[in-house]
């Protein structure tokens, strides 16, 4: 290989899928098969930057689009409207990834890794098992905190036991303290107040299409929903202009309580009522409480996908 | 798992199809992971019975549709037009396959494992190892004629190191000599005299999809070629009625020289021309020759995916 191959997780990027693209070039660089460089699809929330400054070290470069033919390997994500622009262009060398497989071609064949599990770090920790290398304490400390954020400390209902077992010995090789480390690490992601609205429900935003049906499912972590909550007003209207601008029949914004693993859900758009078939529920001032569910992936976005 | 998993390969199976769904049964056992069982989504060929026979073993039990919700494992292939009847409704536990990713999707997460090598069993092959199983006689033998078929006695463009290095151990394993067994099993294919032309085009004839636009690659492998055109008017006839019934916009069969690696193809349909294009060939009475050209995946496949 003579040319770079860029390695990314998705747009709106989250600790995953920044530490397993930094995690991901690091394992390429010791397999020695291909030339992967990390790159980054969008800012680096509040959480990822704790985990970056606490390693002393910088975010991959940003990449805003890839040309015809470029190489590129995916990392915690798929769907094409979740990657790079010019994806479509592009020779995809290799997925690693724990989602759904949707939105996704390739004209020629692959390596795809999937696996369903709490985090794409998780697959990656077997990687480094199955080939035998040795796991630093850089890469150890990047592939808890994905774990640790995906997962919520282990307390997501996505959460298997390989995640639990990964981050039992990324523990010791971090030389951390998992729980102390997890909650300073979550709740410095849940400082939300220097967001705009049209920010905050960008943050960790996903793109969906369902049969040429768009919709957004977007996630914010907080450690009190009603913080979050006492601006409705100025979310809906950013979430109102989204719907307008991408022709979207359905726009979720899920406030997460991570300390009590529960959620809100404000829901909005011509198909907002195919959250209330989804979850049994009444929406009321566009808002919905779901006690017990704080999994996009597992939780919200199957049970949405059927009923919209 | 109370329930039975199904396991199987594509419509049309091939070699590689049907060994890979009973040695993914085999391994599965090993593993105690989940509980699967092989089915087969058509007719047995002829090459294959030869490996069946050889082994003194019964093919696996025909599956003609799934209910909503039944768990499945697909083993060389992932394009729900490829696959079984109800496949859209299905759980679908795993995929193992190294064909491009096209047309497939759910809406959970799932073990996927796809490699770009020659063949599906030498995937499984590496499952083995990884796993740490070791390999019996019988296995060796199905996953050793599933490299064979697939790589045309590893001459196909389509081989990689891994499936030379994985088929050189399985011969040490299976106590056969490679070539003598191979070209046998390969030559019990080609024998193609007592099927009606219907029949000869659907053998081994995948069903694709370019963004609505419809078409099909059949392939047969023979050791004259000139043997297998006589019949072109009878062919052209079975393929245009396809056209019709399927309304396919192309329909190519390529007839395939196992011994010399060529092959000579036909193509109807209104798109027909696209092969021209894409192969850089001028069709004449319908046909163009290939030479080189061996592998629908590798060389067919892609070139008139970018230009139908």
């Amino acid at each position: 290989m003579e040319e770079k191959i860029y390695i990314f997780g998705h747009k709106n990027p989250d600790t995953d899928s920044i530490c397993s693209s930094l995690v991901s070039e690091i394992l390429d660089k010791k397999n020695g098969w291909k030339d992967t460089e990390a790159r980054r699809l969008g800012n680096v929330n509040k959480e990822t930057q704790y985990v970056l400054d606490y390693l002393g070290i910088e975010a991959p470069a940003l990449l805003e689009k890839v040309e015809e033919g470029q190489g590129v390997a995916l990392v915690d994500h798929n769907e094409f409207n979740q990657s790079v622009e010019g994806i479509e262009k592009a020779k995809i060398w290799s997925v690693t990834d724990h989602h759904r497989i949707a939105n996704f071609e390739t004209s020629e064949p692959l390596y795809y890794t999937a696996k369903p599990y709490g985090c794409t770090c998780t697959i990656l920790f077997e990687e480094f098992k199955r080939l035998g290398h040795e796991i630093g304490k850089k890469e150890a400390i990047l592939m808890a905190s994905a774990i640790i954020s995906d997962t919520l400390l282990l307390k997501s209902p996505t959460t298997t036991e390989y995640d639990k077992k990964a981050l039992e010995e990324l523990e010791k090789i971090a030389g951390i303290n998992v729980n102390e480390y997890g909650l300073e690490m979550l709740k410095a992601g849940t400082n939300l107040d220097d967001f705009s609205a049209n920010e905050l429900i960008n943050l960790d935003a996903k793109n969906l299409d369902k049969d040429g049906t768009k919709f957004v499912i977007a996630q914010v972590n907080t450690v009190s929903i009603d913080d979050v909550l006492k601006r409705q007003a100025e979310l809906e209207e950013a979430m109102r202009k989204e719907i307008e601008e991408k022709g979207l029949k359905l726009f979720v914004l899920a406030i997460t309580d991570i300390l009590n693993s529960n959620s809100k859900i404000i829901a909005l758009g011509e198909k907002a009522e195919t959250v209330e078939k989804a979850f049994d529920v009444k929406l009321e001032n566009n808002t919905a409480f779901l006690p017990g569910v704080v999994s996009r992936k597992k939780q919200i976005l199957p049970n949405i996908d059927k009923n919209i």
